[in-house]
């Protein structure tokens, strides 16, 4: 059940970022790379950041080849995106909620403080779509106008305050994700954003 | 008395990247990492590339708490930044000693070439600032107009000239960071810097 | 001999990030500092991701004199590069076949899948430039119009496919050097490239 979402997950993330690259009419492999590292990307840099190398989808090819799939689906569907927006939106939620997860359980697995471990978690989940922006020379979105990466680390906090309850690890798994997908589909429906700060 | 410094540099480092992402309209999630990564993103580079892993920050929280109550200062005090501009620019130039030096030790403990000790001190004390120029999508301004890094680099000189004469760490480490922090003042006062390079 | 098209490759590839530098005016600092992670950005990313820390440059001088030696020459020559454009643009098809050769070699030593070989090959060869052009606030040029690193995957399977032969491996590498340096002749000469994908 939790490889599957983290495989939906994954899929999501390359058809958003093969997207942004074609938006930026950028060449097949340009939007193949800009996929495959916003896919991966955050995991990429938390494991080279906890010295887990070689990092995890040169270990695990099941990565690269969700990738290359949702890198065709992209470009098949290119032309449909409008209409798909609401499935490609609640995959990637998804993965956001999956993504947090495993970013933590890293960090406990090496003993990490609970701060550090929050830190992770949000990476994992949110620094692909930070170096897919910087590839494609743009302020990343998520330090503008998405409250994005705020949920994720709301969802690790959770994690920890439910942690001290003793629950099955199932169950702590399932109740974070629930929090990290369900208020980020609020946040989207009811228009939640931070709002920058003026310092002029 | 050298933690100190280094908290004193820190916590500059994070106030001058949390004013920069400011000035880019981020929202405060935004700022925050700014502010984070233009305070220990050079450190983090350096400890990646010579494998000194989980990177710095992770095992000493003391940094986290540094850079949050930076930017908590940075946002109430951001009206006013015009005129604390000379305590700023101050503690920036203690962090670009302290950093320097830091840099320097941690490649001679594994036994590096002076060379690239030089290279990894003048890494942890200016690539913070260049990994928050790429965030906010500008040409980073240490390859244009400041010789920031040219100093470190006098600085690394200076330390290993100073080394040969055997003189006690202590007395090696002040004098560094003098020289570091007194070219940097006088290059301010007397605008020094490298003309850029023309090619047409 | 492969020692020597390493150097020769190295040079080139400094030389050209020193070029792109000096056309958005930066000053010596910056233009270093772009020759030398065009030069060897590709090879320290690798590293970084594998674990081989400290990463390659660290430990071996070599590479940082070269640079510094591309670097001088550049500046020398700076206001005669459209001479000079064939000759670099043979070196630099060289550094194309041997970087992408290295890059599979680190692969294969720690057993890693064929397919992450060849993503360490094409690495290896091209994400220097990436990171080249992203210090310089561009889209790499790699995305865009370039079959740059398309011709790296392609020698990376040659490879494969030739290694099946047990071929001797001076051989081999010959041939994959060959493969990808006519490649990239025949793709500038008949102007072969991939086209963007539209998604309006």
């Amino acid at each position: 059940m939790f490889h599957l979402l983290d495989i939906i997950g994954t899929m999501a993330f390359a058809m958003s970022g093969a997207l942004t690259a074609m938006n930026k009419k950028m060449d097949p492999f340009g939007v193949f790379i800009i996929a495959f590292v916003t896919a991966v990307g955050g995991g990429t840099l938390r494991d080279i950041m906890i010295g887990r190398t070689p990092v995890g989808w040169m270990l695990d090819l099941k990565y690269v080849y969700v990738i290359i799939i949702g890198f065709v689906l992209a470009i098949i569907f290119r032309k449909k995106f409008d209409r798909l927006r609401t499935s490609l939106f609640l995959f990637d939620t998804i993965g956001l909620g999956v993504f947090t997860l495993i970013g933590l359980e890293k960090g406990i697995n090496i003993g990490l403080h609970p701060v550090i471990c929050v830190a992770l978690g949000t990476m994992t989940a949110c620094f692909g779509g930070v170096i897919r922006d910087i590839l494609c020379t743009e302020i990343p979105v998520i330090f503008r106008r998405e409250i994005y990466a705020t949920i994720c680390i709301l969802g690790g906090i959770v994690f920890f305050i439910l942690r001290e309850f003793n629950l099955e690890s199932d169950v702590l798994y399932l109740a974070t994700s629930l929090v990290i997908i369900s208020v980020r589909l609020m946040a989207v429906k009811f228009k939640w954003y931070l709002s920058p700060l003026e310092n002029k």
